[in-house]
């Protein structure tokens, strides 16, 4: 008898490691096919140098903003070439094509978008696809 | 006497307060210096044709590498524009100047460069500085 319990115990046990299995496995896959649907763009600014100072502090403000509210903008680092201050690349990463989508029609970003207009002289947006993107940053 | 036993306690307890004011103070400071030393650079990277996945292998390999060993390298994303395959971006972030000098002296650094050296066609490293660095990434 007591055999026999064991037996059913150890099917049980198997039964529990298998569905443990599965949803470890179905969770990595549904981890993976986010990360795949990540909308990553760079965006190559040049401002006009009569504005830089303004054109920072507008960009820092919209950034916080966004990253801060929206949960599907993931990141944007905005940085300006030392050799020339008036390039300013930003890295966006946003959750997948729709969180860019709503991202452009929040009212942050059109205040942003206006406060600028005079500022940019040239705006390029590269969709871009990862290769690697490994980070100890939080 | 209980009067005079209140008074020296709310001393000491400014005391503390004071103490653990400074130490915040110093440790905002400590970070924020910290913060200030990081360098970042732009890699843009020209890839030929020929052998584009050979480079993203070795490219993904270097990069895990060496985010996972060296505690000064905290971020490194590499992507290729959807438009333009064989150009290669990456975004590189190092705790300091030295950080970066002991990431070009290591075995894994030198044998990626070794790899990739008939692969790559041009190459463009850029200083930047940060305008805004905002994430919910680790």
């Amino acid at each position: 008898m007591n055999s026999k319990q064991r037996t059913v115990s150890f099917s049980q046990l198997f039964k529990i490691f298998f569905i443990v299995c599965m949803i470890t496995t179905a969770l990595h896959i549904t981890a993976a096919a986010q990360q795949d649907n990540r909308y990553i763009r760079i965006a190559d600014i040049t401002v006009d140098s009569a504005y830089l100072d303004n054109y920072k502090t507008a960009l820092k403000e919209h950034t916080e903003t966004a990253v801060k509210v929206e949960p599907g903008v993931l990141m944007l680092y905005s940085v300006y070439y030392k050799e020339q201050p008036t390039h300013v690349t930003v890295f966006e990463i946003y959750a997948d094509k729709a969180a860019y989508e709503a991202h452009i029609q929040t009212a942050h970003f059109k205040k942003y978008k206006t406060t600028v207009e005079k500022m940019v002289k040239s705006l390029k947006l590269s969709d871009v696809s990862p290769i690697a993107m490994e980070t100890k940053l939080k």
